[in-house]
């Protein structure tokens, strides 16, 4: 393991909104009892101003860094980013990341088992937002004795969740990070999460819903949506260097619909490995509570969204992102500028599109600590 | 119907290669008897130089313009462009289009009977490339006793057939007009092509491409691969403005699974109308074709393959174009002035993304009309 690693680390758990006292979804409808898979690196300090909150995306989950044992190979999902000496330094800072509601990697989710019926939820389980999923995170502050928030910070989804921070609960937020992000998706963000919705609905083993009762699971279904969304986190550039139109251990053509191109053997790799680790229906939940995050909607305007934050800002995109393309952040910077919030921009230089946030980057590394060594050294 | 219409038409078919004497593919396989369904318009005149061959795309098939029926209410796919006084003007050039091999709309393909089984061939249909299906339409001409094309014209998959006829049969192609297409996909072209396929493999009902056998039809996974493309073919501007985020005849998020975006209702129907009228093996192959074709492959380099060429180009992109970009537009043109080809070229500006090339278009409709009238009246 690296000097700068974490080391080992453990996933908890907190549980939370007990019946009665059940969670108020912006649904309208009540979820509990909630829990909360998360991890914490590094100390709170005695001023409890070190706290950092790192939010994921997708298909994230709460192990950000470090190994779950010796013998674990793979590390966390952005630990090139936490450690000590790293950007988020856990020698200086307070590192907490949890499993979003409705996700299925520790958190109540559609496939955890619905109290009242002895079974996991799946479609039964309400239909949670954004805003759901920062609740939840604001209880586990409580529970960690977190006041403040020195920074929260996140890419893609987590970016939302980090918007959603800054708008609800201003005290709490000393500075925010949304990284490849948007305020809402476009028609086109939509609509891809709409085929990758139906190609689940479409696996014959989904059941509507649900497949855990007949120990099925519509991997086929979710291996196509996956695919789908794997071309939009890539950049054309990215994938034509990648691959180009390389053919797969042939010289010559099959003829056939085996394989012919690398590029369709890395995708069909890519679906298979996802249905290993994660579930159908949380990809429903998830792509859901994405489509329905709209900051305009939400406040009239998305300058009005952001009329009550305190947090000072630092937007970072990716040139060559096209599903959360810098326009998208470069209007979220201008109705923070509209605002007079102090806020710091910066359009990446990358060839790697979407998934640029979760990839080494020296600048966007650099940016990272400076900007939080400013605000915590102030 | 409108005055320029071509008014009623018919679909006339042709069979040949009946064997022993079966065409030889660019895959080794022999394919006999083959049928081409094919429709023309206008009169072949005294000098025999006044041909039009237009190329369909993907889903395209021989009915290009005016109508099947007096109560037939859809006219063919590029009805405006075709007719008395309209670019391809029917009362100066004879306009012919044929359904090209593999496809499910007349011409010889998956779905058509194996002479050997008395079955529908299925997957045992041989792979076919544009070289075979531009070999088959010069059967085609011959037995329309044309010997030389005025023009060979054709957008996206039919403008890959446009390169191939000039490049292949360079005395019978006067002049080519290649719209909205490439010399080859890119990766990610390759892999939205394949993301398609993958949805329909995954149907159940698809059989291993047997579902006739079992009166099936794998409709849900041939949706997703139709709603896929169509997100690809329409641009991030034009369904932006379309649809943006507008809800789906309800006030208020549903907090469910059922439609939520006027986007995906949208998506939906072109999924759910695409099956009425298109194969699910046809796409599998038709998208192959698509794939494999690869001027650059075939000849080393594109400036290689545009040597022996005598048509005069006019190659045509459009501007907001992401699949088949202006760029390999530019690639095509540069090949050709390398060689000292008279080339013209233009992006169109249009905000409709790849499927421009089958909306009306003033610059591409006066472009064609000019470019067209100087080559026959020359």
């Amino acid at each position: 393991m690296n000097e700068k690693s974490v080391g080992i680390v453990e996933t908890k758990y907190f549980t939370f909104a007990e019946p009665p006292n059940e969670m108020l979804l912006e649904s309208g409808e009540k979820l509990g009892p909630v829990t909360l898979a998360y991890e914490t690196y590094g100390k709170i300090n005695s001023s409890a101003d070190n706290a950092v909150l790192i939010t994921h995306a997708l298909s994230g989950d709460a192990h950000v860094a470090g190994c779950h044992s010796k013998n674990d190979r793979k590390t966390g999902w952005w630990d090139f980013m936490v450690g000590p000496g790293r950007p988020f330094d856990t020698d200086k800072y307070f590192v907490i990341c949890s499993n979003v509601i409705g996700g299925c990697k520790g958190s109540t989710g559609p496939t955890s088992v619905n109290p009242q019926t002895g079974k996991p939820y799946n479609l039964n389980f309400p239909v949670v937002t954004i805003g759901d999923m920062v609740k939840a995170q604001k209880e586990l502050m409580g529970h960690l004795s977190v006041k403040k928030l020195l920074t929260v910070v996140g890419g893609s989804m987590g970016g939302m969740q980090v918007l959603e921070w800054a708008i609800k609960y201003p005290d709490m937020v000393a500075t925010a990070m949304p990284i490849a992000t948007t305020s809402r998706l476009n028609a086109q963000g939509i609509a891809f999460d709409e085929v990758g919705r139906q190609a689940i609905y479409a696996d014959s083993n989904w059941k509507g819903g649900d497949y855990s009762d007949y120990k099925l699971i519509p991997a086929q279904g979710l291996s196509v949506a996956r695919m789908l969304a794997h071309i939009t986190y890539l950049s054309e550039e990215s994938m034509h260097e990648k691959f180009g139109r390389r053919l797969r251990e042939k010289e010559r053509y099959g003829y056939d619909f085996t394989t012919d191109f690398e590029v369709e053997s890395y995708l069909r790799y890519q679906g298979e490995s996802f249905i290993k680790r994660f579930d159908a229906n949380t990809y429903l939940y998830i792509t859901k509570a994405m489509d329905y995050f709209d900051l305009t909607r939400d406040f009239g305007t998305l300058e009005n969204a952001f009329k009550g934050v305190s947090a000072k800002f630092m937007v970072l995109s990716f040139s060559s992102d096209w599903l959360f393309p810098t326009a998208h952040s470069k209007e979220i910077v201008r109705a923070l500028t509209v605002n007079r919030k102090k806020v710091t921009f910066c359009e990446i230089p990358s060839p790697y599109g979407h998934d640029a946030f979760l990839l080494r980057n020296e600048y966007m590394e650099k940016m990272v600590t400076d900007f939080l060594t400013y605000a915590y050294d102030k």
